[in-house]
């Protein structure tokens, strides 16, 4: 079996991917930012086997992405929705979503994602916290944070 | 051998996937972001087989995310560089970057992004392209886009 951790990287990417990098868990994430809940929902919408299924569903509610909600008594039925952590993976999502409407949709975006206020085009952009600058590649760069250490392979 | 498409999935963010989802290859992107660019040094990165780096490497070049360019004669020696359609991973891969930060970093961020003009720390936020609102989930809302058909599996 594919090892899912990707040791002796002291790396924030990696650590999401040890969460969300198997095949079909980030494509759960997307479906639950839809709307569904439903066990039946998501087979219906990935097509895959439902133990392949059960198992995602499984690891994301220990690693506390989803979590298994009663939605109703006699006879009791459950559904699965985003924690706060998982909600938060939208930003990243639709940034990748929408690398993909860019270079990999030749029909077009098959779905746009827009301001419900205005009805302009939702974009993923990075920004400065402090000036509030919308940047370039040019105007970022990178420093150890608290976080660092040397890295095991160098 | 485990599949890397999604058949019967219309989605951007499925078939982005299908071009960066394998194991290790986003972290191949990263690194590119970070300015690697030569097989020893993702080695030394990353600290896998030379056979799984070549196969990975290989693959990011067939799909146009990197290009195989040579730096140098007698001998020729060659290095790996993101393309413009590779570079523009980058917010979703900050972004990704920033959700491991703030949930699987107890120590902090391994990485700080930051503004080159000010210091500001970088952020990751949708907008508004119309009227320029940063935008929370409650304010957004999808619609079918051009590239839309009825989901083969619904």
């Amino acid at each position: 079996m594919l090892k899912r951790d990707y040791a002796g990287q002291n790396c924030s990417i990696a650590r999401a991917l040890e969460l969300i990098g198997e095949r079909w868990s980030l494509l759960i994430v997307r479906d639950c930012l839809r709307g569904y809940g439903r066990f039946d929902q998501f087979q219906a919408s990935l097509g895959i086997a439902s133990n392949v299924l059960s198992n995602r569903l499984e690891r994301l509610v220990e690693v506390g992405i989803i979590e298994r909600v009663r939605y109703q008594q006699r006879p009791d039925r459950y559904e699965y929705r985003l924690t706060e952590m998982g909600l938060e993976l939208r930003v990243a999502l639709i940034a990748l979503m929408h690398w993909g409407d860019r270079h990999l949709a030749p029909a077009g975006a098959p779905v746009l994602v827009e301001h419900a206020g205005c009805g302009g085009e939702v974009t993923t952009r990075l920004a400065c916290s402090e000036c509030g600058a919308v940047l370039e590649p040019a105007d970022i760069q990178t420093r150890p944070g608290p976080g660092h250490r040397a890295p095991a392979h160098a």
